[in-house]
């Protein structure tokens, strides 16, 4: 089987809620679906995700790196060499979430090909994933009611809470009313999007003790790495790491100076061939790894989800797979559906995806 | 698919030569070929072989351990779930090789069962694989002739010498020796089997500089923490680990420390899931991989062959793949082949191994 081209359609999606994070504000999901296609007519889907503001994507780059690097790099391949098609596109700096997509794309193809689904075919049993809500930035009652209703309509039980803010009381407060809110059987964690410096870090997390939070993402700045060594040290809540571990090397040195004690796996960002070997690295250094949302919209959850669920270290933990819930509406023909606080990854070959032509018609730009 | 049983088949092959290194002894190959068989007849296989002075498992103790621990553990399990099954007998202290052996099987099956050979299900592809032969500890004259010959018959251009006698000249002559009748173009590198102190392997490896030995396997007491921290200070050849560095925490333990900047990947004792948490974790941390022989037969050869091949950082790198040539007969139906330096994965499903049945009645034992 050989690659034959890569297909690349940006497509955007209002948002129900415009999302508020300390590193800024999003107001629709802008995407860019690629289908990895081949000789056998097997196609392989994934969607690129832009986080402008993260990885200095936009759909216009994505489109163009695909056509420049990607796509010439990938054609006459054999789509099951991920892990040598990976060592030949290292070269290609930043473009993280084209990156993630295409070894996505070439993991569906992998799957469809064998007739299995990813999470098999990556040697895991299907695991119900048990989905944490990220809750949005807002004053204290409204973030716990939005937490009860997640609860609610949902049974979801894991929220993570956006802290990070310049108003470090406003922080505790909306910590505190989702704590009271969700009852202390649920997990909560937090994401600081590095807002807080390392000092205020400290004093914040050690006056939340009796929130019982288990992690905190992205605390303080990355590049202050005495500040970070000092909250390794001083705050009784432990770190997880995010933007600041986005590749093998970065986590790594994360992980092994101590600076955090837990990865955000984002399969967007680092497909599934770097994924499992962030896993492996978190494994041998005894962290933890918990999937994140890289802002996913169904087709990048539904990938999260199969990669997750095949993993044991990730499969039981909570993940971070609920953040479509805010996209006004998905390209997919079979929508993801959280119940009794999991979902299930499909048992379709590969990431189980198949794309509604009508509706990406509708929502494809340029 | 499910698993239905294993079979556990020891057999001894006599060797032509007894094989001397600073560790014992070995007269013959003494192995236990496993068979994991499922309810769709498919069939998987791998040889435990028995390392009593690595690992202190002999054939009663892995047929035993098969019959009361992993066999009942893995019935009814589907065999492509190797990392939910790797976690679930992560709990098995010791018995390396039948770890090993165990998770290969299981890949044979994926591999037979998807129609493909491992190494394309492992993300490779198919590359050949440099061999590196790996001399006899004898007198230079003889360990120089040795390396000759396998250059003159096979084309073989990369050698692993013992070392780490008590007479530490002739383990200088022994390098020289075979240095100058290699030539420079051939590849050298050495294996002390911990054989030295740190303060000697020092001192030797210092005096072998002009040799251009690549790397220096095991050079001193894995358990001498602060002498193998000198030695990778004063030392101007790099260390490789190997017993030092049996498991996932081990060897990132060794790297981290700078102790090593290598690591020898036994597939034979870490199987296919967890040999590939190792080689991610070397990559992360910047260190080098080489597939290493667990004095494996043919079926273990094909094994570490299928994996090697698989991964970009083994693949560029010299393995140690000839062992076998060493054993008087095999059990396999198309027998291994060094052809111009290099041994070339076959394009069979799994790990591409036939089981000669009369060979096998023949080599039996008990």
């Amino acid at each position: 089987m050989k690659v034959t081209g890569i297909e690349t359609v940006p497509y955007v999606i209002p948002y129900h809620h415009p999302v508020v994070a300390a590193s800024g504000t999003l107001s629709c999901a802008e995407h860019v679906l690629i289908r990895i296609h081949t000789d056998e007519g097997i196609i392989g889907l994934a969607e690129a995700s832009v986080r402008a503001f993260v990885y200095g994507e936009s759909q216009v780059s994505i489109v163009e790196a695909v056509r420049l690097w990607f796509e010439p790099a990938l054609i006459g391949s054999d789509p099951f060499a991920v892990e040598d098609i990976a060592t030949r596109l290292a070269w290609i700096p930043a473009n993280n979430t084209t990156h993630g997509a295409i070894d996505i794309a070439l993991h569906d193809i992998r799957g469809k090909a064998a007739g299995m689904p990813c999470w098999r075919l990556l040697g895991g049993s299907g695991a119900p994933m048990r989905v944490t809500h990220i809750l949005t930035m807002g004053k204290p009652m409204e973030v716990a009611d939005e937490a009860l209703e997640a609860g609610a309509r949902f049974a979801i039980s894991s929220f993570k809470v956006k802290v990070g803010s310049k108003d470090l009381k406003s922080d505790i407060e909306r910590v505190a009313a989702v704590r009271n809110a969700v009852g202390t059987n649920a997990s909560i964690y937090l994401d600081a999007n590095h807002g807080w410096t390392a000092e205020q870090a400290i004093k914040v997390l050690n006056a939340m003790v009796d929130y019982d939070i288990d992690l905190v993402e992205e605390p303080s700045p990355s590049e202050d790495l005495v500040g970070r060594q000092r909250l390794a040290r001083h705050a009784a809540i432990a770190v997880m790491a995010d933007e600041s571990a986005p590749t093998l090397a970065t986590a790594t040195r994360e992980l092994v100076s101590g600076s955090c004690r837990a990865l955000s796996i984002k399969t967007t960002r680092t497909g599934f061939t770097t994924s499992a070997k962030l896993v492996a690295v978190a494994q041998a250094l005894g962290g933890r790894t918990l999937i994140g949302s890289q802002a996913d919209g169904m087709i990048g959850t539904a990938a999260a989800l199969a990669f997750s669920s095949a993993h044991p270290m990730l499969a039981c933990e909570p993940g971070e797979l609920d953040y479509y819930t805010n996209l006004k509406d998905d390209l997919v023909v079979e929508p993801l559906q959280v119940a009794a606080g999991v979902l299930t990854p499909s048992s379709r070959p590969g990431i189980g995806v198949e794309i509604d032509e009508d509706k990406l018609r509708h929502y494809k730009v340029r």
